[in-house]
């Protein structure tokens, strides 16, 4: 589905439903409010889904995967290749959060965005291609991608939400692996946020002090290079890229269209959703962020938006390791709302006087 | 089992085994470090298990309820009947404690330390019955409890920790439930950490500003009467009292006598915990602080020992809720260590230079 009608079907959230989850709540068996983030969860998820009863079907995790020209310039502690090694570890059930989607019953897409090598013709378990390039170019000589890839990229996104969502998910995480993605959202974080480049960017996968002096005269010298194109979300997208941080942007979208809560993830993800909250006034109300993670500057990215995550554990994986975590915290937030005794059920005395 | 024989059995951690586990979590595919918390989480577990593969076999959750004689103080919200009241609801599954349990699949034990009515003649549900008295003395007027109280209240919990272990148990989360039991909790932890009563005081259930104005002033009028009885744990457990707090001691010494990590749920485990690692100097290494709970000073309190919290959910609802939660999460660290793969297996290159 084209951008444009997407974003057109995005509304604010449902105010009433809140209001009625909160009195739900407050009816419960426990002081009121003592749940705390649980029962902002809980309203939260309500009012995006519009059912007061906030039913929960199933959570699925979208896990996109993508190679970065940037890679090049020496930005990451690990070598290229290990986006291909890690799609094959994924498809076999040996990343991490392979082990969490089993352990938390939550389905898995990984998705191919553009890795340096092509493995479409003889897939990988159930990996999914949407591949638009063979990586993005160096961001740091030149855009990332063209104008046609970061539309195929985020659509391939908002197509993915809906089959998620078409599968029964009423909850979807967000996440991603490829070398040298770190350099492209600290960019992104940096062009979006104002915070300086030296602020945001971080070790990666293991940068040493060298390492990430490097990082951050790459991502300084490409916001120069690209000072004029940063205006608008699609520009600023396609100018420092990343195939998989354009297909998150429009998982954000695509969730927020169907009223599907989207759980974002770390660093990465969450400049993607920067992005996608350029895109559309309303859409911040609809994405749940999941964790503070140890990368670079992803506790004041968090600040400028304005939003607390939910966990902060010192994480720093991504593959939206972060996201499910919460999304399981979210998951028993709701049973509590479901199954708990109110008041009235149980005979417990209210509040004196 | 006496005090003084489980004390003696309390050990310090196997060092040798935290670092086996650090070289297990660092030859999975992930950046190393980066699953944070959790990979210190499992290194803490396979420590005081002694077991470099860190198995786990089953959570437990030990929930301990009672009366207060400091009631009559109107420092809750609630009136004393709440305390009966919602031991029918934890009898009945319906409170959130309940809920989680079966989430997770936790056995949940539910003990009677002294509640004001005594409903042992027709027990309620799968409730145990280890009273020790309908309620404490008013801890603003006299001690608390008497010294076989103390005693037996204790040994109680270490009979818990003990029955929990021998049904499977390899990780057991405390919590409590009993009307006024922040004002116990919130002296003792004044006595012993040097906080002001002022600092740590909280609304409990949900006083307002006079209850609250009311609880610091019988808290401080309580710290200058026991002053002299202060210089102990036990004399302070004595003094200050909670059977409910005297039991959670116990659980904290017997799990750590059979090493089996003890997790404290809020402001009034992390009460029972300081009375316990002023028992023994080693008994801290066995104790996981679940969260950082909104009641009063629990994050002052936390500091003071030198702890950080595994949460920062905003709650305070008690009844192990927050242990459960934290709980969840050291089972999904332990899932990730058991079930990764590795550098070797997946053929995953490592880090370049």
């Amino acid at each position: 589905m084209p951008l444009e009608q997407i974003i057109k079907e995005i509304r604010p959230l449902d105010r009433g439903v809140e209001e009625a989850a909160a009195a739900r709540l407050d009816s419960l068996t426990k002081p009121r409010g003592s749940l705390g983030r649980l029962e902002e969860l809980v309203r939260r998820y309500a009012a995006i889904r519009r059912d007061p009863e906030a039913r929960f079907s199933g959570g699925a995790i979208a896990v996109f995967i993508s190679d970065h020209g940037v890679a090049d310039e020496g930005v990451s502690a690990y070598p290229q290749s290990v986006t291909l090694e890690m799609l094959r570890n994924f498809a076999s059930g040996g990343a991490a959060i392979c082990v969490m989607a089993r352990r938390f019953n939550y389905r898995l897409r990984v998705v191919d965005m553009g890795i340096a090598t092509d493995t479409s013709s003889t897939p990988l378990g159930d990996v999914v291609y949407k591949r638009i390039g063979a990586g993005t170019a160096n961001l740091a000589r030149g855009p990332a991608m063209t104008g046609d890839q970061m539309r195929h990229g985020v659509e391939a996104g908002i197509q993915t939400a809906r089959e998620l969502v078409a599968g029964g998910a009423t909850l979807i995480g967000i996440g991603e692996m490829g070398i040298a993605n770190s350099t492209s959202a600290a960019a992104i974080l940096a062009a979006t946020t104002k915070i300086p480049p030296a602020k945001l960017v971080g070790r990666g996968s293991g940068l040493d002090d060298a390492g990430v002096a490097r990082k951050i005269a790459v991502v300084e010298r490409a916001l120069g290079f690209h000072r004029d194109a940063l205006s608008s979300a699609e520009s600023t997208l396609m100018s420092l890229g990343g195939f998989e941080i354009a297909a998150m942007a429009g998982a954000c979208l695509g969730g927020a269209a169907l009223h599907v809560p989207i759980v974002v993830d770390g660093f990465t993800a969450t400049a993607a959703a920067v992005i996608a909250a350029r895109m559309h006034p309303a859409l911040l109300d609809y994405l749940l962020f999941s964790h503070r993670s140890a990368e670079g500057g992803h506790a004041l990215a968090l600040e400028a938006l304005g939003t607390r995550p939910i966990l902060d554990l010192g994480m720093r994986l991504g593959e939206g390791t972060g996201a499910a975590l919460a999304m399981n915290l979210i998951e028993t937030a709701l049973d509590l709302y479901h199954r708990m005794a109110t008041f009235e059920s149980a005979g417990v005395s209210g509040k004196l006087r």
